[in-house]
Order: C-alpha cells, then sequence, then structure tokens
C-alpha cells in the first residue's frame, strides 16, 4: 500500500483542500474559490498561529485528506493542554480504506508530542458512523456540542 | 444591582478561579494550589496566546466567574474565526442570579468584536440545565462532543 504522507500544509495544497471542505459542509460552502483573498487570510493565520496547524494527508503525490489540529493552553488538569481535532475530510473516491484511522491515531501522536492531556473533537449529531469510528480508536461521547451562528 | 465587571484575569485572580474550577471539575481536581508552577505556566500560556482569553468576572471587588475564550482561524464559511467558550464556573453561592447569562451574552459580543461566523462551545452531557441555558441563549445542540485522555 502507499504510504500516506501526513504534513503541515501550504498554500499550494489549498485548492484540494476547500475542494473536500466544499464537499461535505453542512451546509455546503458553494463559495469554495481557491483564489478569494479570505481564504488566503484563513490559511495565513492558521499558519501564523504557533497553536494551530492545518494538515495536508497525501497520497502518491495527491492530497486525499485534510485535518486542522489546535493546541490549547488552559488551567484544568493542573495547568494542561489540550487537543483540538477540527475539520476533517477525506476525498470521497478513498473513503472506507481506513485512512482517517492512520490521520486521527498520527494527529494523537501530535498532540502526545505537544504534552497534551487530552485530545477533543465534535461530530455533526446525526453522523452517527462517525461516532462509531472515533468511538473505536477510544474516544468517548461526554459531551454535547453546541453552536450560535453570528451572521450567514 | 452592583455592576459585574468582565475583564482579562491577571495572576492575582489565579487563586479565586482555580477554586471555582476545583468546585466543579469533572472528576475533581484535587491538587489545586495556585503557587503550583504548572498554573503559573498554564496562565502565561494563554496570556501570550492572542488567540486566547481568560476571563475574570468581578462583582463588588469579588472574582465570581470565569472562562476561557479562544478565536480559531479556520477555512471554512469562506475562511471565517470562530469563538470557542471553554471552562465557564460560577461560585456556587452566586448561582440562579442569572450571572452566567451576563457572562455568556459578553462573550459572545467579543466573539462578534473578533468578526467569528461563529461561537462554540461543549458542555457535559449529563449537564442538561446548562443544555436549556444555552439553548434560551440561541446555542444549537447540532454536535456530540468526544474526548480521549492521553494520560492520567
Amino acid at each position: 500500500m502507499s504510504e500516506l504522507i501526513l504534513r503541515d500544509a501550504t498554500r499550494a495544497d489549498l485548492s484540494a483542500i476547500l475542494a473536500m471542505l466544499a464537499e461535505e459542509t453542512i451546509p455546503p460552502d458553494r463559495k469554495a474559490d481557491p483564489g478569494d483573498p479570505r481564504y488566503l487570510a484563513a490559511f495565513d493565520a492558521i499558519e501564523a498561529d504557533p497553536n494551530q496547524r492545518l494538515i495536508a494527508a497525501e497520497l502518491d503525490g495527491r492530497v486525499v485528506g485534510t485535518m486542522q489540529l489546535g493546541f490549547l493552553p488552559g488551567l484544568s488538569f493542573v495547568g494542561s493542554w489540550r487537543g483540538l481535532i477540527e475539520a476533517v475530510r477525506i476525498v470521497g473516491d478513498l473513503r472506507g480504506q481506513r485512512l482517517g484511522e492512520r490521520m486521527i491515531l498520527w494527529a494523537v501522536d501530535q498532540c502526545r508530542a505537544r504534552d497534551c492531556k487530552l485530545v477533543q473533537l465534535t461530530s455533526s449529531a446525526s453522523r452517527t458512523d462517525a461516532h462509531r469510528f472515533y468511538a473505536r480508536l477510544g474516544f468517548v461521547q461526554s459531551h454535547v456540542g453546541m453552536k450560535l451562528h453570528l451572521r450567514d
């Protein structure tokens, strides 16, 4: 099997990453023009933040997955850092091949390397397949995730 | 009614904040010695991060509440920032007086001022009173929150 390379994304990956985000975002993000300066500004903000990482998963030279990792300082658990996994996506034609599992296990390792006490994520309430996937990797569904939208 | 002052916490607030965290943390954080260098390191890490804010809520010169605000850059929603509310606590003797509501509404305003598209939080699955509280403020329970503990 080809090697899955997990690494920080570059601007050159943005087009492939935005295509994956557009494919799965709920509601669909119809405006995914990689040349839109707002995407470039967001990429730059992530890259400038030492506690945020945008990840590209590469297989045979093709970007086939993405996720964003955050490392959050906090007082709880005697001042422990926490890892945050967000915006996990895999290209449609490569799902069901355990690429997601390899991505998440790698992400957990990155959190361990940053001395995080725990890793947290939220998953859409309707995605019971995703909940089972994360449960298999040891995640416990202990919380509810709530969102307040401030603008359209 | 006395004015609730919401502001960034200082090191001098740490003792009061840790007492509130110890009171409610699940499982209880029994080691909340404010002089523990790990707490000071965590405070410094939050203060050094321009995208993290530890908040103290002050009433008549007493620190009566705390929360942590995070501002996360991301590609979704055309490169929008998201606000994250964590570790919300109010002292035991002042609950049920809508201080929490004033804290969260203020936090939402801070997220708006940072041009966030949305505000997100997780709440322990068992705290249905908290879910109702956030729902009343407009938060929608759209996700499940999952955690993986990496060490004790």
